[in-house]
């Protein structure tokens, strides 16, 4: 049976249930990460957040002796799903660390978290091709190794295969592609770590890591991205199919004073006002904090940063209900050019999104159509496939060029021009951009009649239309062709039907 | 003395503080509309908000017999500056209302409000351009009559005047610069009501009201906009110099089961994730709100309708505080096309944003370029002037290009060049978009070496960039250019040289 249902799609993300030994998951799904040791932010803090998840180490419980047999009873932690982590993030940080993957594997089993991840070797940043190569070879000696000890204890954990290989996206997709022979014992799969790439800005790298990763593997494993639980980048990710993010970040920030908002960081001395109306910003000014001991301005900022990330997490899941999950990372790409460049090369992933995107949306609103970004859109990249197929079905076209500063609906203009043309042996078009041209008699379909575009578009958009034009009439060689206001187009006939000729 | 005082500013948007009879209100703010009749939400619950501020009907509270002669006293507001409105939003909805303009002029002076507005007739929607210009006779008609009392009976209440006219920009023109007669008297502006254009999603017919308004009285005057306290245009209104903004449409909005968030307004029924974290939304979800009694869910629905208006308040107040207001208005354009719309409006007046965006900013912040549209930042078109009246020192010019793809800091970039170069008898020069080309012993300067911009940039923004070069180059006339590292630009020297000579 498969633990994991998907709900709902927009574009290459989902909005699925993943199921553990302590409950539903709804996804996508952040879980933070706690450290037993320090008492900055608790379990029963998370509980007040309306969390129901978290991730700890299982490498800091088993040195420090913190857990010995139950971790949900030992944590007093009943209602949590719990995810280990393994002490990668130690080797990371300090090279190595004194346990071996066998002995942490067999500790897990035995505390059962719900979720648990073997020791891996963390690729990590690295410029040296052979080092990152050596993290993900030793990765997948680790997996086959701790299989066994899977296979014969199941004790209702799931386990994660960790996917390395860093900024080597062939490395990646090797590395992903070996869970192939592993998925009946590692059910979700998950990126090794982004967070040195995040806090250099490099969302472009960490798209492509993603993009790679999931493609390497089956559409229905849930897919984890480690250390990758920051605003900025988690809808982006989402798109392209990742389901849950785990990240220290919010109280890391926090202990630095650091404040995280849904499209930057900020230190608390540079804000004078809280953009934010979480249960803290509500409450309390920058200057409040300021004046505060440091422990106790530290577990206000901890909990806000988690508020933001959580927020974060809900506007992304209410966009793909509504199917506009497009249009939300086209506003997010604004947040940074860093941001804007992780948009634009998810665009170059078109195809992929597309693929994935579903025809038919729960309840399709109107797409809101802006720049060329809007050109790689599914449904407009869908609508230039069936432009491509069309076949002339008359000799004659007309064809009315839309005028977006008077229009009002295109309902209005198809009853304007169904009064105006007479003819019958002529098709009839409306020229538009981003679409190219649309046949007015199938003009009320989906998403032809349910769309917002700015009174102007951009010069890229102009051109754009014009060769979806100049290609429709080429491909249909109608034998006379009637252009009616399109004066401002500055699409002469003559050049046209020189074209299509 | 001013009643106002600017403390910061960003394009021709401002943080002040205006002086009342009780006390400092900081703007951008928001006045909240109170209706005494109503009990969804009190006085009691805008003090839990945070809020000093609120505005009421005066006509309400004259015919209902609801305040006698204080109205801080016998609405138990003392902490609070109130506005009171005079009606005219009942002769906008019901034709007319049965007092006169010195009736509620005299029944404000004498209950005291903090600011006060005369009985004006407001233009509304009205598509009739003689019925718009009556109104504003009408209302300046009312202005004279009312400065009489006005002027005898201070009682230290600031008096607003009316602006009408509609979308009929001339008229508006006309209508504030009547103003300048009566600036003694009346020391706060007003603009007539946008609601129905908010309702339309006409904001960009909203920005050239307010930019006609604005450009037509004294910059210090505070500025208000009646009925315009929808998150979707505060920024941009901030952006032209509003002050103040009121509105009734959280709770009505509320009482019609509507959801406003910073970028759009919901159904209730159409979330399944509140996409906020205010004390309501992060205690609740729609489904729990869609269970309750009507009256529960409408005071919840009102009291999250005003934390996300306050929430944009603070955030473009905080973006004026860096100095990145227009940053954050680029971004804001992408949550609706009718946001896109208003903010290519804007950027038509440019001069104007640039006129009184402050030359130096308190905490210069790296400048975040995107696309064409950062080609109409101020700081962007201040480097264009500065080009434009450069003359050579020497005659050989050395370009090198950028390349966005590789580049780290131009800190960097500098250092290379400045080893390779060993030409004394030549002007080095860094050709960038957005910037075109900067002479590399100014590099350093704000913001040339403080910026952000995008891996690859479009075709309008390198063909700008191109434009800029060759401008350069034809203006100083160089006897010998060499190009550097430019293959990519396929901008070659004979075709720039040609143009030059």
């Amino acid at each position: 049976m498969s633990i994991f249902e998907v709900k709902d799609e927009d574009l290459a993300g989902r909005i699925g249930i993943l199921e553990t030994a302590h409950g539903k998951l709804e996804t996508p799904a952040f879980f933070p990460v706690i450290n037993i040791l320090k008492d900055d932010v608790r379990i029963t803090d998370l509980k007040n957040l309306g969390l129901k998840n978290f991730i700890t180490n299982a490498f800091i419980l088993y040195k420090n002796n913190l857990v010995r047999e139950n971790i949900h009873r030992e944590l007093n932690a009943d209602d949590f799903i719990i995810m280990t982590d393994s002490g990668a993030y130690q080797i990371l940080e300090y090279g190595s660390i004194e346990v071996s993957n066998l002995e942490i594997v067999n500790y897990q089993t035995k505390i059962r978290p719900d979720i648990a991840v073997i020791l891996d070797i963390p690729t990590g940043n690295t410029d040296d091709y052979e080092i990152a190569r050596n993290t993900v070879e030793q990765t997948i000696e680790r997996v086959k190794e701790a299989s066994n000890i899977i296979k014969n204890n199941p004790n209702n954990i799931i386990w994660v295969y960790p996917i390395q290989g860093g900024k080597f996206t062939d490395l990646v997709e090797y590395s992903a592609k070996q869970l192939n022979n592993f998925d009946e014992i590692y059910k979700i799969a998950a990126l090794g770590s982004p967070t040195v790439l995040l806090e250099r800005y490099k969302y472009d790298t960490i798209i492509e890591m993603i993009h790679i990763a999931k493609s390497s593997i089956k559409r229905g494993i849930p897919f984890h991205l480690f250390g990758g639980g920051l605003p900025h980048i988690i809808p982006f990710a989402v798109a392209l199919g990742v389901d849950t993010f785990d990240s220290a970040s919010y109280i890391l920030y926090a202990r630095d004073g650091r404040y995280i908002t849904r499209s930057r960081v900020y230190k608390l001395e540079e804000l004078e006002y809280f953009p934010c109306s979480c249960p803290i910003c509500s409450k309390y000014t920058p200057k409040d904090l300021l004046l505060m001991s440091k422990k106790e301005r530290t577990k206000l900022l901890a909990i806000h940063n988690l508020y933001a990330i959580l927020e974060e997490i809900k506007a992304t899941k209410q966009a793909i209900k509504e199917g506009r999950l497009f249009e939300y990372l086209q506003e997010k790409a604004y947040s940074h050019p860093a941001t804007y460049t992780a948009f634009k090369t998810l665009l170059k992933y078109k195809d992929y999104l597309e693929k994935y995107d579903p025809r038919i949306k729960g309840n399709p609103k109107g797409i809101f159509l802006f720049d060329e970004s809007s050109l790689y859109r599914p449904e407009i990249l869908r609508y230039k496939q069936y432009l491509d197929r069309y076949s002339k079905r008359k000799q004659k076209a007309i064809i009315y060029c839309y005028n977006s500063k008077n229009y009002e609906s295109i309902y209005d203009l198809k009853e304007k021009i169904m009064k105006e043309v007479t003819e019958i042996d002529a098709e009839i078009f409306l020229a538009l951009p981003f679409f190219g041209l649309i046949p007015l008699n199938i003009s009320n379909s989906y998403p032809l009649s349910q769309f917002e575009m700015p009174k102007e578009v951009n010069e890229i958009v102009i051109n754009d239309m014009k060769n979806k034009i100049i290609k429709f009439i080429t491909n249909n060689n109608y034998h006379y062709i009637e252009l009616r206001e399109c004066e401002n187009l500055h699409l002469h006939i003559d050049s046209i039907n020189s074209s299509s000729g």
